[in-house]
């Protein structure tokens, strides 16, 4: 019996995209324009209610795919057989055949906070090529910029504790467990329980038991016993199959160190108040306390304003799925078309959904250690601020290293220090000012008096 | 440079899974227990507030997994080096090199609706293969359960119009976008935009076109002449770049047959009766009118009692991260375990978190048409109804043939026609009634008294 796989291949990249990407391309191969470039930038037009800023992820994925995107001979005989191709030049599948990215990519490092209409990532290529790329680019980087943004709030509101990504099983689809390790990391989590990332990336991974482990020995005494034999140093005892505190006096007749305990349900607050006296009258000072089960960012806040004595945080669910805002609804929009080496801005007027022409440049603006204001302008712009994207794909080639999963992380860890107070809180009405330059809100006005 | 791949790949199936999974595992092996079998369920506790059933999805993919999850020596190499595995006896690894899975899995076909605390799944095998298959079968069926669960919902809004998945892009990661696809046309879309479900999987694929497809020709009418030029019986024509009925205006200038147009923005309804007048004045009767832009249940409903004239929704972001309820919430819980030739069920009664014991079968029963009443009882119980669950493999081999996407995507459509009236409705405060058995609230009271 053949099953179907569980895993997009790298065979199938080229087609890991919406039909809609095809049939345009089919076009602007049959009406001359495959030579035309065009620039498309990703970004988002609102931010979700509950978020005053973003953490950019995702890029590395995205660098790979451009780099590896193309189209087999098998795909490419299922798409001659669709009846919208039955009267499409066969010319527009060889060119499928012969299919590699050629352009070139900015982005802004993986870390960087932004705002809403803030490009995170532009391609400029040959226009099916920079069309194509649409719904995976999509996919990719909203998904960990979503993760990314969440664990930031997730890591603002432990203050110093440590935040663990436990999400892997409620992510949408093992690759986005992956994925949303990955990105979790950047954005401040201190590690993740998913064994895969931690073998891909060196993401640091961590582990407690889970309650089958104690049901399964039918004694809880017994199972704690057999787990803390096997890994005298790394035993986080979960306490809560039957009833927490008593869970705690079983652990705490283990002899040896207790690396700690792990709480799961019920009033966390109050159960980890009571089980660090019991930790300590019992002289386990170093016997640490993770604290999961249903964890946000509001919950993990609240135990830090009770200064409650809990040592990590396990988050899942909330975390890999951001509950509060499930995408970014990040965006890939046209912005200009250069054609026999003449630069044509492009836009788009429809309600509440329009776009600014023009590849643009971030201009970050500081006032001391903070950030004060972002112009966003056209690239080539001399404008006041650091310009915040750079050239990582040329011409095909990735010409720039990209940083450590480490490095971004810490480069993370400084633009949350530099955003505003306010904007450290994780509700407020304020918002970051960003603006547009002068020069693309004339180019603009143009467009639109020539459209109107 | 090395760049991080995009998907795991068949290789390192088996530690794509929570660090905890493996380190229960070495205890279990250490202490002489690999040989003990375990009964593992996948169900819900509570149903999202906004859900009255689920439609089961994803099993084909968790028997592939189930049937291909083993550790490349790189990865157990991995698992080495691993500062908790330090102490761990080699013997354990020797295991995991020749891991394959040798158990049972009953599961109910995909399609079937079920309800609270109904298993999905249930996964019968000596305790380190069941205990290890957890994070990737949550993470699965999870998924898919959700997104067709999402699409049932929007097929009794959408009473006899098109549903098309639109939201690859939106999806948490390029393989949810394939899987999103894949389950929401079992839960009762009509097709999808994702090439590769239909490469893969015989999905039937839509599109229609791009803003940046307009822009990319700065005018509009001309974009239209190319697109009709190249798909005279395919184009649907977007026609909010600008102006939505202007736009529908230069859509009636194109000669020959107009298949449809599609409305992204603004008021749809308004929109759609005023390009219904038009398209109708202008003898274009066979044009189809396709509607999108941030779409769900209840803004389709709202069309179907207004009787808008849109033929088909193309719904994105909504639905392949089910908004309003982006997980299930299921969990996989042991059971009993088989040591010696003894059964013995388990269960845990963490606060809010409790579990039923021994492995479980549902017995739906009807009345009439429709579902009345089920009861959850013990496997071998002889109880009234149809058993839902199935055995899918037995000692490790597939013993029943999967039925075919559309088989499973008809069973879902017979599933929901025969809800009770009050669960066709999006929102209900009535629930379906579901009961456990005598003889297992029984053998739960007795457990409970001895660890009382």
């Amino acid at each position: 019996m053949k099953l179907n796989p569980l895993f997009p291949t790298i065979e199938t990249l080229g087609i890991n995209t919406d039909l809609y990407e095809l049939t345009m391309s089919a076009v602007y191969f049959q009406s001359g324009h495959a030579g035309d470039w065009a620039t498309f930038e990703l970004f988002t037009r609102k931010l979700p209610p509950t978020r005053s800023f973003l953490v950019a992820a995702g890029l590395e994925q995205a660098l790979h795919y451009i780099t590896h995107v193309g189209f087999s001979s098998d795909t490419i005989s299922y798409l001659r057989k669709l009846p919208v191709f039955s009267r499409t030049d066969p010319a527009f599948f060889d060119y499928l055949h012969r299919f590699r990215f050629s352009g070139d990519v900015h982005a802004v490092p993986e870390g960087t906070v932004l705002f809403e209409n803030e490009p995170i990532l532009q391609v400029s290529a040959p226009i099916i090529e920079a069309q194509v790329l649409e719904t995976f680019l999509i996919s990719t980087i909203n998904f960990q910029t979503m993760v990314a943004s969440k664990a930031a709030r997730l890591r603002l509101a432990a203050h110093d504790k440590q935040v663990i990504d436990f999400g892997s099983r409620r992510a949408h689809t093992p690759q986005a467990g992956v994925q949303a390790a990955r990105a979790s990391f950047i954005g401040g989590c201190n590690g993740t329980s998913n064994v895969l990332a931690g073998y891909e990336m060196g993401i640091p991974v961590y582990g407690t038991m889970a309650h089958s482990f104690v049901q399964f020995f039918g004694d809880e005494l017994e199972s704690f016993r057999r787990f803390h034999d096997a890994f005298p140093d790394h035993s986080i005892l979960l306490v809560d199959t039957y009833d927490s505190l008593q869970g705690v006096r079983k652990a705490l007749q283990i002899g040896g160190k207790l690396a700690g305990v792990r709480l799961d349900s019920g009033d966390l607050l109050e159960l980890a108040v009571k089980t660090r006296e019991l930790l300590d009258q019992n002289h386990r000072k170093e016997a640490r306390i993770v604290a999961s089960g249903n964890l946000d960012e509001e919950r993990v806040l609240s135990f830090s304003i009770a200064d409650a004595p809990i040592d990590a945080y396990g988050v899942g669910t909330d975390l890999v799925v951001s509950r509060d805002a499930p995408t970014c609804d990040l965006v890939y929009k046209l912005v200009e078309v250069i054609s026999g080496g003449n630069i044509q801005p492009r836009f788009k007027a429809s309600e509440g959904k329009g776009t600014v022409p023009c590849r643009k440049q971030i201009f970050r603006q500081r006032e001391g250690d903070f950030f004060k204001r972002d112009v966003v302008g056209r690239w080539d712009e001399d404008a006041n601020g650091e310009p915040l994207l750079k050239k990582w794909v040329q011409r095909g080639r990735i010409i720039r290293e990209l940083p450590s999963l480490v490095a971004s992380k810490e480069y993370a860890r400084q633009q949350l220090e530099s955003l505003p107070g306010f904007l450290k809180l994780l509700h407020t009405t304020e918002v970051y000012p960003v603006e547009y330059s002068q020069k693309l809100l004339a180019i603009q006005r143009e467009l639109e008096e020539q459209y109107a």
